[in-house]
């Protein structure tokens, strides 16, 4: 008799992953990355046989991470891999670094090594939630570093998936914040989400039928984050009123969104070119004759390059400056985010800091 | 003193696409059009007064459309422009015909001429909603075919737009099914809806203020029907989760969809020529080297015009054509609906009902 249909669901979900790690590990050379001291020696005495590769799992604790952990602890010495774990103590609640504590024993447990417990203070900046993100993956970057890891798994799941879509819906941005997060991510695909196909229900099962215990975080009930009020009252009411299908619907409008701005980035990239004079400025009446998606793609990225913050310039920016293009009708210039000043002068768009 | 701010801003909205129209109509000629008979003649006489034009306002008698019409009949002798309205009976609900009657008369009583009133029979074909969306449509197109109207206006308002970003999103196909609907759709550009960004609330109280009866359809509030449990329930949820802006989001979404779809399928459209063989053969190694984006597009071009039906097609059956091109390791042949196969042979992609 095999595991548990929910047990078996996530170690294939992690085999994949680990597969395409292995693949990717041999393509790139396992020599071209971070060397520890005297592995240089070491690999050329056996060159036949490079070091394994280590892969850590990011774990808070949480059903999601605990699933990861057991599948990793599994399936990777099947593969010839060395896995460990990293447990990241954020320092928000009374306990926690007691709690960080008890993950890293579990990981341990699991048979993972290394384990680091890793303590981070978290900021301010952007919010409570991006704050948090941003120590937290300070604190894999560096701990990836330390052991010349070559990849971080990340818990987050199909449910997950479908709630930043809705996030990045609520801004009404356009696709690329609706493509939701990435399977491979970070500097060399260092991160992998080997659950994002896998619903929640699947890992919280798969930790009982192993008796794994897992710690449920307050703040993931707690309606004063968005999230939270998203995961336990908007998702339910938009299932009920559209039918269960709505996370599925949700991830793969994320896959297929990403895709298609890949693609447009892309586009734009090329054309970014092409629509420049000699002197290297914008030409209107190229910029005229390109599709509406890939001329305010090019104004974006020009704002950008002239200084105007990602974070703070919104379509309606770009649409004023659009306007310039296609209705013409001798506007003065327009003020964008970081005192970025965009007109039109001699059939030119000019973009810079004023 | 001015008018109350909502009767403003129905007006202004309505009178922005009145301007529309106008210019188009300008610009094509306005003889280009169907003619009455000795419609040439009498423009042969006075060939610099062009007949002014007739723009119709579709009206159910609920709050949308009554407000758009009385901005309409408010709107078009201001500009020369004539004014009429069409009211549908679709028959689905006892006393439709004499509410029917009753929209008919509220319509000549703003002013507006000619004013028809037609009754249709709804058919069964892709779900009630859709049936009746069918025979309306057809009903509107052969009104403004009959009095040579050059616009027909529809009511559809932002909440409208946000329902329908949502029910593509739960589709989970793509940006094509977020774009919600179009400003401007239909043959030559005949169906128009100047209330695309302006919310429900404003065109309730429009009518309020201007003393219109308005009707209230009981399928807008029966729980039966996705749109209304999305309306009375999905979206408030969603409201009080992500904040008061998502209707707004959605329908930004909605119009940034739109554009980015349309540069991707003009993409796919030329994209699609150069990867086809002398025989006409889709070329599996240029295929590949397309971004995904452009090349499932084309994927599914082709699928369609084998004879595969476009409602019937998900994007996973695309995503399994996509693998013959990514992932060949000597698959068989692919079963898609409306008995078309996806096969690949010698490094071209056959795709054809079988």
């Amino acid at each position: 008799m095999g595991p548990h249909p929910a047990v078996a669901a996530i170690r294939l979900a992690v085999r994949r992953v680990l597969h395409d790690i292995l693949n990717d590990h041999q393509t790139s050379g396992a020599h071209s990355g971070r060397q520890a001291p005297g592995e240089r020696e070491r690999t050329g005495r056996t060159a036949e046989r490079p070091p394994s590769p280590l892969v850590l799992v990011a774990c808070s604790g949480g059903a999601d991470s605990m699933a990861l952990a057991s599948a990793l602890a599994f399936e990777a010495p099947r593969l010839g891999i060395r896995a460990g774990g990293v447990t990241v103590d954020h320092g928000l609640q009374p306990g926690s670094g007691l709690r960080a504590d008890e993950v890293a024993l579990r990981l341990r447990g699991l048979g993972l090594g290394p384990v680091d417990r890793v303590a981070v203070t978290v900021g301010r900046e952007g919010g409570p939630e991006a704050a948090a993100r941003d120590a937290r993956y300070a604190a894999l970057d560096a701990a990836a570093e330390r052991h010349g890891a070559t990849a971080v798994l990340l818990g987050h799941t199909r449910d997950d998936q479908a709630e930043t879509v809705l996030l990045g819906l609520a801004r009404g941005s356009g696709i690329r914040s609706l493509s939701g997060m990435a399977a491979v991510s970070g500097a060399g695909g260092r991160y992998r989400r080997p659950f994002l196909h896998l619903d929640r229900q699947t890992a919280r099962k798969a930790c009982m039928v192993q008796s794994l215990p897992v710690w449920d975080d307050p703040h993931n009930a707690d309606p004063a984050y968005t999230r939270s009020r998203l995961r336990h009252e908007g998702l339910p009411a938009l299932e009920k009123a559209l039918g269960k299908g709505v996370v599925e619907a949700l991830a793969r409008t994320a896959q297929l969104s990403r895709d298609d701005a890949d693609a447009l980035d892309a586009w734009a990239g090329q054309a970014e070119a092409a629509v420049r004079d000699a002197a290297g400025l914008l030409e209107c009446a190229k910029l005229y004759a390109l599709p509406p998606a890939v001329r305010r793609r090019i104004l974006r990225r020009a704002a950008i390059e002239a200084g105007a913050p990602a974070g703070s310039l919104f379509a309606r920016h770009i649409e004023e400056v659009d306007r310039l293009i296609t209705g013409w009708r001798g506007q003065g210039a327009i003020n964008l985010p970081g005192r970025v000043v965009a007109q039109r002068q001699g059939g030119r768009l000019v973009i810079r800091q004023g």
